[in-house]
């Protein structure tokens, strides 16, 4: 019997936490997706999540997006990755008391990136770990870079790169909209959600797709889509669901039919 | 000029953690630390801390340290990896907050051992770290291990392997008593402190060594003594102080005279 292929599971920052707040996580929902994903029990996953206002609002304080400018940055980067490491425990905690055997893989310990993009990916553990039964749990953390000195490494990036090196079977990307619209819903009435997409329908409407109104350094909605473009690419099809509404992630893991966009190469 | 050479430091479980208790962290002892850490202004350190009453009796409770033999150990995996991150948050935590660059590097995410003794580690960005004017943060953790499956990784395996892998200048080990001594100290009265002890008047010694008398999957003190004498041996000299007096650690790191024991290699 061969391996089950691997799943990647994003959960959005703005749907663990609340962006409007400062270090402000919405542990009910973290509870309840490690429910769901007790629940789907898939083999062979991973799971990344977002900053949401932990990560964002430190890494923008320090500029850490920007790079290494000045020494006194330094502790800002320890401290964006400190407040990171606090909304990963909070999602280890809910997931390790749902008997699920996540292990936090710690993205500042083993990535390295040139200009923002990842370079350098240490991931003999986290093969071993996947092989082993684990699921690994990584999150958008800082990175040491090769140009800037330090940056900040976005979920949606780390995404990409491990379905497209590990050749995912699909990606499920869990934000606080119903998927993808042809207008910001929290802005327009009348936005109409798309429930399924190529490649090439999506590149044509990708520059109305609506962003997140508040701190996000990594880019919003726009930022996501342009970052998973190259796995679609790769033929990996991706599901965008609603993770703040009940089941919905659930749903998207077992492959059931579910609210929400699906994007596939052609 | 030429780069001062690594200090590697380490913080017994038993000094930051209440062994007697469960998940028990001595905050005030952790922020005391973390105020010499800021006052002696090292270069090029590395801190290492132990699991404590975090760490160990999880791992304990899951027969974690003897190998992967059943499914349900997984989440017991899972679960000791969880409570020493929150250990590690905390004493990362007290430096942030004391304006220390520090960083956590967890163990599980880069190291894999073989019957419980390190083969793999991967350092790459541990070293551009160090080099960035960042304090590694490592402590005891689990990790994957090629004959058992998993096992435990002691905070003093660690700090004899990076001592000898990156050649440091000297290694400081606070624990909760005042160094070595000819008996244990907590059971026998007038039990005499080894100021300063040779390598081979260290070998002749260490079957008197004091253990620690709480949940140590590790070793306790012997198991420290064992772990450190090749690092000793390559030249590098070991200062055991009790970190649960003030300004022992800061004495230590600064190279001042200070009560504990010097462990060298002639």
């Amino acid at each position: 019997m061969s391996e089950a292929k691997l799943t990647i599971l994003k959960i959005g920052g703005s749907v663990i936490t609340d962006k409007t707040g400062e270090l402000a996580a919405r542990t009910e929902v973290i509870n309840r997706l490690a429910e769901e994903i007790q629940k789907a029990n898939v083999k062979n996953l991973i799971i990344v999540h977002g900053g949401g206002s932990f990560g964002h609002p430190t890494a923008q304080k320090y500029g850490i997006k920007e790079g290494l400018k000045e020494d006194t940055q330094k502790v800002g980067f320890s401290e964006t990755h400190h407040v990171m490491t606090v909304l990963n425990g909070l999602v280890l905690d809910a997931l390790v008391w749902h008997n699920i055997p996540a292990l936090s893989v710690t993205p500042s310990c083993c990535v390295v990136t040139e200009n923002g993009r990842i370079t350098y990916f240490e991931d003999a553990v986290l093969k071993k770990l996947l092989k082993t039964g684990f699921v690994p749990v990584l999150c958008g953390d800082v990175t040491l870079d090769d140009k800037l000195g330090f940056t900040v490494l976005s979920g949606d990036q780390l995404v990409a790169y491990l379905a497209r090196k590990f050749d995912a079977g699909k990606i499920v990307i869990g934000v606080d909209t119903d998927g993808l619209y042809d207008a910001d819903p929290k802005a327009t009435k009348n936005a109409k959600l798309y429930a399924h997409l190529t490649l090439s329908e999506l590149e044509k409407i990708k520059e109305n797709l609506g962003g997140s109104t508040a701190t996000d350094v990594t880019g919003g909605m726009l930022g996501k889509i342009v970052e998973i473009l190259p796995a679609v690419g790769q033929g990996i099809p991706v599901a965008i669901v609603n993770a703040a509404k009940p089941n919905r992630v659930y749903k998207a893991l077992m492959g059931e039919a579910v609210e929400g966009t699906v994007i596939e190469k052609e």
